[in-house]
């Protein structure tokens, strides 16, 4: 049983926690003001209002994302290579969130930039149910070592990827903002 | 009583110190010298003037917030959903610091940044009320299962609350620095 | 033996996963969308795939130097100065992986870029071996007394070191794209 | 004796370790490319050498003065407000080195740069000269109740001072190179 060995749980939780604090805070900086805000504050950060929209939505977003993961790895006492891999994997698509949510502030009268959104949000919420897979069969990997009774989490995936969608379509509905 | 398994105290306490670090640290990204500094760096920095004045006042309200934060949390045992989404309301109007900060250095001049600063200021110090009103009403949240004795910081939120108005009102005082 | 008092093993362990973590997290800044898309951002995308390819080979390499870094340290018990300077400057080659990352990115078509980036991967993997040959040398330093079971990790330091040539060859083949 | 109860040190520590990973971590974003590097990087790096330095000099820096502060640190068991304001304080002085680096590699043919980068290590100095004159006047903050045998830092205050002036000697010596 080499799994049990590969990593302890304290350093991978310390950077999971970093990285979802990373990526929740640098979603900030995808509001940006014009150079020119023509002595009109209130009016510029009224243009900004799907950038600001996009940026709640992806905060609350990463915020369920991340109560969802320390959830499920509540139980678990050990990590095998398999489950660092796909933890990682999920912190990949996870900290791009940034990235892709500028392109519905910037880009937002495009269905394109609501589609890569969406794809990034449910991409997160697949990589966890894989990881749940992943942990249901191996009951090993939890400290009591039984996988009983922890589920694979279809339910808030689905309600995570559904609020996605319809964050994208609140966005959508008003194209002339962008 | 699902409340207590919401989520462990150690991991929020991470999540909660991590974005508040990287909230702190990146204000300092509102320091830009201008292109051209004409070989003149102190000069540069004098106009800098009214952004490095609200720079160090954010850094300090943040810091004093942080601190309520944990000294409101010390005796908190139990994470319910409730006081998660509070804390997180907290973190999205703690992580927005540095852009509304920026108001204030770029476009000084206005009353509106002001008082869009203002209003984020207060509105962390709202939010914190909020939060620790849920506290009072849950005792069992707290390890020793009482409410007494915690208060609901209504005298360090006015404190704050008056003196991110009173910044305000010395950067507003010397508009012709902006 | 004045080693063992230099500095606490946990507030390094706090220091790397937190430089770690901004690290990784920060890659994702290297990725831009150009200023004027022409209302087709899967065709700005897909002129980004050197940079999004580069992008996540780096998040993948940091993400197993971290993981080789915290399974070498696993039976560390005390951090000597000398300890401590090489996982100062492992850190420093490391943190500077999201700049050597955006050559790949922005100038893929030069052979130099690819030079550059593959010299930073392999210093990381060479201090990660001198590290280890200091722990090696100081069985005093680990908590059970014995350097005996603990690998230098040459086959590791091997294995992403050629990873990296072998992104670089990757990227290399298709200066067409940059 | 109200002060022990003033904040938890774990939380401090965490605030602390934070701050530091990201300021040295975003040191890295002094490092700029020109735009156009006519096809040669290394002479685009050649170029960027005083940046180099300076990025590398401060990295070192900033590491010596969080294992200073954690060492100075390792026997306080109790953390009162002024102790607090003191770490608060230093923490600011510390966050701003990203920015004050700049100064020498985009502006270091000017005296004036070196000048400010020298004022502001030195602050973070005297800061934790500070720090320390209060521990040792408090010696109820020590875990044992004892403030002898724990030093001022006078010594590395001073060796980490001349260090920052040496830097800025070593950068001033050869003002063509900005």
């Amino acid at each position: 049983m080499p799994a049990p060995s590969y990593l302890p749980r304290n350093r991978l939780d310390a950077l999971v926690d970093g990285i979802l604090a990373i990526t929740m805070t640098l979603l900030v900086f995808g509001l940006k003001l014009p150079d020119d805000i023509h002595g009109d504050l209130f009016g510029a950060l009224a243009t900004l209002r799907p950038t600001i929209v996009s940026w709640v939505v992806s905060f609350l977003i990463l915020a369920l994302c991340w109560q969802r993961h320390v959830r499920d790895f509540r139980q678990v006492g050990h990590i095998d290579g398999r489950l660092f891999r796909l933890v990682v994997l999920w912190l990949l698509v996870t900290s791009v969130v940034p990235f892709t949510t500028t392109f519905i502030g910037e880009h937002g009268d495009l269905l394109q930039s609501h589609i890569v959104y969406a794809v990034n949000i449910t991409a997160i919420q697949l990589v966890a149910v894989l990881r749940n897979l992943h942990l249901r069969a191996h009951p090993a990997l939890f400290s009591d070592g039984k996988a009983e009774g922890h589920d694979i989490g279809w339910r808030p995936a689905l309600i995570i990827g559904v609020s996605a969608l319809a964050s994208v379509a609140v966005a959508f509905v008003r194209p002339g903002d962008a």
